[in-house]
């Protein structure tokens, strides 16, 4: 497939649009052409930020509006080619503080998604985006797209539910349906002003601003991340690929590594920082998965994807972005 | 475990108790000396009957109650020693055609017990009925708990997310939780009136009405079944013991059997009837799971527990119960 002739023209939506990977997502169509509407509620403590379309606001038609609002989902669907499902309460640790809201947006509205397009779009390509977090506490690494899914909070469970929902519209109604199950995806754009979205935005912060880096435990948990360039790049060809349909990836990335050795690579990568090890708090320790490392051969095979940003190159990229954007990033 | 002794003057809750399974466990607690509230909305279209609880009504406390509305669930769970979680939206078809009371009452309302559980009565012990309707279409029989998790409808989807938040209650908050996926249960109370309940139940009636049984397809799908005191008894020890907490368990039976061969069974064992073949309806098609027969060996391990009852007996019970009763049941 070539990207840019195959989605020319092509009619987008992406909820989620304002936030970290969405964003990247509506930069890159714009570029090849897409006709791109992004749809996005903007809550508050969400990864939403308008800086992030800076620079493509007059191409994308922005349509800031929540999906549990009476028609909005039936509304955005309409004759479009592909919903890049993005929209997400991603939060582990508020998931546990307010766990119905994380249901309703993570499951009701992924419900109401898949009744909506098997109504009035049923040809449209949905790609989902899942979490490696529905795994729960691992025990053998890699972890491939066949091990159990035992979550260990709230937020894995309505996130699993989702994803089934949209499974069950492919198996009972033949929807046109793949699910993309992320692991930690940096870069960018991405949400640094505290540590609700990811702990390492928390990091790039606290790097840039000469706080110490902040290390839970003794740091040996193993953790994998993709630079969003390369996610993005597994968005558009499953979209793009019709063998896709019904199907579940991992992604995932051949450099597996701990959280000190992260935290370390981080500060060379920048040429200074300091790091400093605390105690777990304990509502992040009980809902800690401990070790993870995903496998992604079933997407390598199927679309020959792989990550091809190494872990320097993308930590250096999202220290300068966000460097030059101080004042919209931290 | 003595039962008797074990469930004398202990305070049980049964969500669903005016249903088949709810109500029978009612009895059998009644008789054991336990304290027992059922709490059951009716809701037009699920299996509570008021005739479930008769030569009852006076040893239980009975809430006519949803667990929908505000306190229900608080309330109901203060200062209880059991709660035997039955109340569900079983309907498969019910929930292609309603799927976000399903969702709301199989999962959201699982969520809320989980939260009222761990704020009011942390020690409280929760038995929760799941469905072997959340393994999906499965390929090598017999299916055991690690199997992975595909369902086909929507109910698939809810009752696990039910399930995955009770599972979530014991991990995160040391919660007594125990999840029976139940197969296709059989016996006195079971809802006749229609297919809506159990294909089986529709079979029964029309079998005492001299009407034909329905045998979807060629009637060579396997399925497996337990008959409601064995169930019950599963219900009885997963409660008493604490080394199940956090467990889930398949029940199943040693008697998988096709749907022709069970047709002819029940007409043996009736003495009379007809069986008509007949086209699978294109909704029931495109939800039907294939065969079934699910693996008990872990609950064997665990409670010593297998069925008892032989289907020709429990079919023979089914039908004399049915038989006597038919003004409350036909």
């Amino acid at each position: 497939m070539n990207p840019v002739e195959w989605y020319r023209n092509k009619r987008i939506v992406i909820t989620g649009g304002l936030g970290f990977i969405g964003s990247t997502l509506a930069h890159r169509l714009v570029g090849y052409g897409a006709r791109v509407r992004v749809v996005d509620a903007a809550l508050a403590g969400s990864g939403a930020n308008p800086l992030n379309i800076r620079g493509i606001e007059s191409a994308i038609e922005l349509w800031r509006a929540d999906l549990r609002e009476h028609d909005v989902i039936e509304t955005m669907l309409v004759d479009q080619d592909v919903l890049f499902n993005l929209a997400a309460q991603a939060g582990h640790l508020a998931s546990m503080e307010d766990p119905e809201t994380d249901l309703t947006i993570n499951a009701t509205c992924q419900l109401r998604i898949v009744e909506a397009c098997h109504r009035l779009n049923p040809t449209l390509k949905i790609v989902h985006t899942a979490t490696r977090q529905m795994y729960g506490r691992t025990h053998e690494l890699p972890i491939d797209e066949d091990h159990a899914i035992n979550p260990i909070d709230y937020n894995g469970v309505s996130k699993r539910a989702g994803e089934l929902y949209l499974l069950v519209g492919h198996r009972a109604h033949g929807l046109r349906v793949t699910s993309l199950r992320l692991t930690n995806t940096y870069g960018p754009r991405m949400h640094c002003r505290d540590a609700r979205q990811h702990f390492l935005g928390d990091w790039v912060r606290r790097v840039l601003t000469d706080q110490p880096i902040l290390v839970f435990g003794n740091g040996s948990q193993i953790r994998d991340f993709n630079y969003v360039d390369d996610v993005v790049a597994a968005l558009l060809s499953a979209a793009a690929e019709p063998s896709t349909d019904g199907r579940v990836y991992n992604l995932g990335s051949d450099e597996p590594i701990s959280l000190t050795d992260l935290a370390h690579t981080l500060t060379a990568v920048y040429g200074r920082g300091r790091i400093e090890y605390t105690r777990f708090p304990p509502d992040r320790e009980r809902i800690d998965i401990g070790d993870y490392h995903g496998d992604f051969t079933r997407i390598h095979a199927a679309l020959a994807w792989a990550p091809t940003t190494s872990l320097r190159t993308g930590l250096a990229s999202t220290l300068a972005f966000v460097n030059q954007q101080r004042e919209g990033y931290l």
